[in-house]
């Protein structure tokens, strides 16, 4: 049994703690909140600590906190040459202190606190300085992943600005639809069966295949009468460059 | 039983020739195409005509064409007083022929020639110049859609403006995704999950309430730091533009 430690009390955090907790093969020794009040519904309380003089030597301690609180977490474990990982998909593995062993735990996916979890269906991206400290992780990660992917820190970083593009400008672009249908009367339930299709067709076309609308077709008298439409000044500019974007990408196949 | 025209043979043609041949409470009496060739796999060949003046009058014409052949078209009709429509969603209705009784029949989903369509999960919107027309559009649209919204030439027009963002622009940063992964050595696989959980969100949750991301949380370090690494003027031009409409959009809740 692999004994692993949690550091965070976050949306990630949370899932792998409740998640962890229900795989026979995990021993989830320690949780580390700050505020115990804020993980004790997931954890016995004898398990969380709040001192970082507590904590214990385990087989993989896994540091799911916020970007900028990392490498101030990682250098307050009291431990060395530990196996530490972090959870982020933008912070380089140097950054975590040198005196433990450094690795990274990335599940590629957007956690909400209200919203179940199939860790199943989440790829997760791992990094480590070593083979061993890799079979590690590998390990962990296959007792709640289905998908796993050796991915460097500089690949990760790439893969960050890429999920960005396709996670949260999208759902922005959801939220301009949901704004223009509140405007004039209309339900945005109406474009949902229409987002879901979008995002159904990349799975057996390529996106360039997939690729529709006026944009794509260079219909200049649809896209004008579509700007004239538009009064927010953001949705405008919005729609001119994603427009030349798709124009000035389909000159470059 | 419904008596049915379609005129067109592109992929809303096509889809809705498939469909209505299925259906017992519709008869497709003709199909005009320009090229007989583009529709006999579907349709026998001595329903499909290809000179205007062997159109019969029927219930239902239905016209789907391209935008700008829309007005050209109805005018060739040589029949009057006939209920027409087109399914467009960006063409008023006004712009059909005045000879005959105008309607608008506008499935709202992204069809490829390639994919099969569903259209029990599609919205339709219809409009008409009358109860009676409008009656006659809904037990059409009844016999092949679940989901049936009136919806005037207006409000259309910003559903189709609302459906480029939430499809078509969506489309095109699932591209660059899948092009930021490819200069990466990274499979465009690994951003699949995201981008389905994303569109699943939106089901449960406002898009407002489903906003994650640096942009959300004004995490300017990620942001720079995301902005350094993308090279591509698009690519960066646009991380900037929906990266302040986030942070606009979050100001004005």
């Amino acid at each position: 049994m692999i004994q692993v430690t949690i550091i965070g009390s976050g949306n990630v955090a949370r899932h792998l703690i409740k998640a962890f907790s229900e795989k026979a093969e995990i021993e989830l020794v320690q949780v580390f909140s700050r505020k115990p009040e804020a993980v004790n519904d997931l954890v016995n309380s004898n398990k969380i600590v709040s001192d970082y003089s507590q904590l214990q030597s385990v087989d993989l301690t896994i540091i799911a906190v916020s970007d900028n609180a990392i490498a101030e977490v990682s250098n307050q474990i009291p431990l060395k040459n530990q196996l530490v990982a972090h959870t982020s998909g933008s912070v380089a593995m140097t950054t975590l202190d040198s005196k433990n062993r450094k690795g990274v735990f990335y599940p590629l996916q957007t956690f909400s606190k209200s919203k179940e979890v199939d860790f199943k269906n989440i790829p997760i991206c791992l990094e480590a300085e070593n083979d061993t400290d890799y079979q590690t992780l590998e390990t962990v990660a296959k007792s709640l992943f289905n998908v796993i992917y050796q991915v460097n820190s500089e690949q990760r970083k790439a893969l960050h600005v890429a999920a960005v593009f396709v996670s949260n400008f999208v759902n922005h672009l959801y939220e301009i639809g949901s704004d223009i249908c509140t405007e004039n009367n209309l339900s945005f339930d109406i474009l949902k069966p229409l987002i879901q299709e979008t995002a159904n067709k990349i799975l057996t076309l390529s996106p360039t295949e997939a690729q529709t609308g006026p944009a794509k077709r260079n219909d200049t008298q649809t896209i004008n009468s579509h700007l004239s439409f538009l009064t927010d000044d953001n949705q405008k500019e919005m729609y001119k460059l994603l427009t030349k974007s798709i124009i000035d990408h389909g000159k470059k196949l």
